[in-house]
This record gives C-alpha cells, structure tokens and sequence, in this order.
C-alpha cells in the first residue's frame, strides 16, 4: 500500500485525474492504457506520468503500459475512494437538485444519505426520491448515518451559518457551492466550486492567449 | 497598464482570487486591504501577496496596505474581465437553471445572452426570464450577439457534440460542467467544472489529514 503521506498534493490532484482515466477504461474495457495516453488526456507529458504513478509503486511496462483495472484499485486506495464516504446535502435548491441528479456521485463512491433544506415549504417533501429534513436534524443525522463529508448548496448569505452547523455536527470536510468564503477551524477541510470564479479564470485564460501569453506559460 | 504576458499562469490564478476579496471590499465600504489581510483570505504569506500585485505595478503603502477600489479596478484590467463577456448557456436542465438563476454572474460582467436546449419539449419556452432556443440558431446567435464564452450544462453523452457545434460556431472558450473530457482545437480555451472530482479531492484532503500527510505539504 502505498505511504499517502509521501504524495505531494499537485500529484495527488493529477491522481485524481489518472483516476478519471483509469475509470473510463475499466468502464470501455480496455485492458491496458499507456503513460502517453494518461499524458494526453491530462495535459501532462509521459515522463510526468510515470514519475506520478510510481509514487503509488505503479510501473507500467514498456510497450504495453499499465494494467488499467490494478492502476485504478491502486488509485482508488492511495485517494481513498476506495471506501464509500457517507455525505449529506444541505439546500434543495435548483444546484441541489442537479447534485441529486448526478448519479456519478455514487457510483464514485460518495453517497448522499441525507438532504437539509431551511424552508419549511421544502421541509418533508420528496425530491428524487430523497424526504427533506429540517436543520434541527443535522447532528443526530451526522452522527447516526455516520456523514463525513457536508456537501453546502446554499446562498451565500446562509453559507458561514450553514458551515458552522455542519462543524458542530462532526463533519471532516465540505464541499462548498456558494460563492463565499467560509471560516473553519483547520481540522475541517473545505473545497469551494465556484461558478464565477471559474468564468473569471477562463475569460483571463482567453484574454492572455489574445495578449500573446506563451502557450508553455 | 500591466504587460499581461508577463503574469505567469499560477500567479493569474491567486489574482483572479484577490479580485474576489478586492470586490469584497469595496461592497463592503472598507477603503483600504492590507497584504497580510489578502493573504489570509488566500491563505498564503504577505510576501507572496506583495510579489503577486508588484506584477500589477501595485505597491501597498506600508501600514496603511493598498486603496481597495484602485486594486479591485486594476485587478479587473489585470483579468479581462473590466469588459462585459457575452456568454450563453447550452442546456436548460437543473445545473443550466442554478446557473441562470446565479446572479453573481452578470455582476461580474459576464451575460448570459441566450440559452439553447435540444429537447423539442423546452424550446419556446421561457426559463427565468430567457426564451429557449433550438440548436439549429446556435450559429447566428453567437455571430449576432458576439458571444465568446459558451457554458455547457448537457449531459456527459452529449457533452463532445455540443462542444463540436460551440467551437464551428465560433466562440474562444468553453466552461464544462459535463463531467467528461472534450477535445477542442488548441485555439479554444476550456475550463471544466467537476463535481466528482471536486468530491473525490476532498476525500484526499481529509484522507491525508487522517494519515498524517505534513499540513504544508
């Protein structure tokens, strides 16, 4: 098993993203996938590929390249997707829904057993195939469904309080859809997805290919 | 004003996040945001934060720290987004709803012009204040309305079609909310959101928390 504490965090995103790929073979069944087409798919040269991999212990061989189903076990151990994670969803909103939808969540090992909504018109209504629970549930259900992971689609507005609520419940980790900042203690981590912030990114991605930005930047 | 082809891409991407707080601040009414205060919210050190904004030939008074509405306007030139971007949205489904519904969107000079949908049964209709429209107006829609930016929200099956049509139409960037690789000519920029992955970093984070990976690793 590979020593996780080894991994450099920029390896461990490219981890992510091998992963990704490792998936889609395992899926197509393709049996073997090579370090140049993980390269390809991330942006990354081959070289980089096989210096990620072998901090996993992965050697691919030359020619034939890596056995897709034991590179994506392995990724999945080193991830730690390889367990089921417990999350809960709070706001039943329109990005909560499409989170509802996304049957990629489970299938990835990330199960959403419980969905919180503050408004009282939502409050014990069916959204697909989920009942909505009031917040005055957050704890008992943290703890009784054994949730590690608080997955926050809610306005901004609500975002710090929200947060504070699934700290006190005894999350490890958030995954944040509304556009603010949240403060956390540091025993809880946090990922924000931020729509604009990514419209920002890519609208300065264009701006500086048109302002003569060297593609190798 | 700044050479843009001098800002290195990871250092784009803190400024596009200073913009953020920068905007913070001026909502807010506060006149002036020191180093160590951007730093904080970025959670890297003062010195970095000096460096980033020196790129901008911004230099904070010591003390008193820099103007926040000359930083957040010389941010905005900085990333291009001092000019509106047309953009327009093709799917209607639940992420294309939260997204039209994001009013941080417009704010931050990025339109939603016009919203596309293959399905027979949602085009002509009107989805928070937009008119459906059919795929086969996709082309002149982003001659006529100088679109640059084209946001998917289909979904993953479609997601290489879509993207197909959205380049011969003739746009500069995509914003992919499909979880699934697209291949685009390298004269258009792409930039996907992925909520799995975004999950899946997560996990690691804490995973690696739990593992005891060095927290400035």
């Amino acid at each position: 098993m590979p020593d996780r504490s080894s991994i450099p965090r920029p390896a461990a995103k490219r981890l992510s993203l091998y992963l990704r790929e490792a998936g889609i073979c395992v899926r197509i069944g393709r049996q073997t996938v090579s370090s140049r087409q993980l390269g390809e798919a991330l942006g990354v040269s081959d070289a980089q590929v096989r210096k990620d991999l072998a901090l996993l212990g992965q050697f691919g061989q030359s020619g034939v390249g890596y056995d897709a189903s034991a590179l994506y076990q392995q990724l999945r151990q080193a991830l730690g997707t390889d367990r089921n994670w417990n999350t809960l969803l709070v706001g039943a909103g329109n990005i909560g829904r499409a989170l509802l939808g996304h049957a990629a969540f489970e299938a990835e090992g990330f199960k959403i057993t419980a969905v919180f909504d503050s408004a009282t018109s939502l409050v014990g209504t069916t959204i697909i195939g989920h009942r909505i629970r009031p917040m005055s549930e957050l704890g008992s259900c943290v703890k009784e469904l054994r949730v590690r992971i608080g997955i926050m689609a809610v306005p901004r507005d609500a975002a710090q309080v929200v947060a504070d609520q699934l700290v006190r419940a005894g999350v490890s980790g958030l995954l944040n859809f509304a556009s603010r900042r949240v403060e956390l203690p540091d025993t809880v981590r946090i990922l924000s997805v931020d729509f604009t912030g990514s419209l920002e990114r890519l609208a300065f991605e264009i701006h500086a290919a048109e302002g003569g930005l060297a593609e190798s930047a």
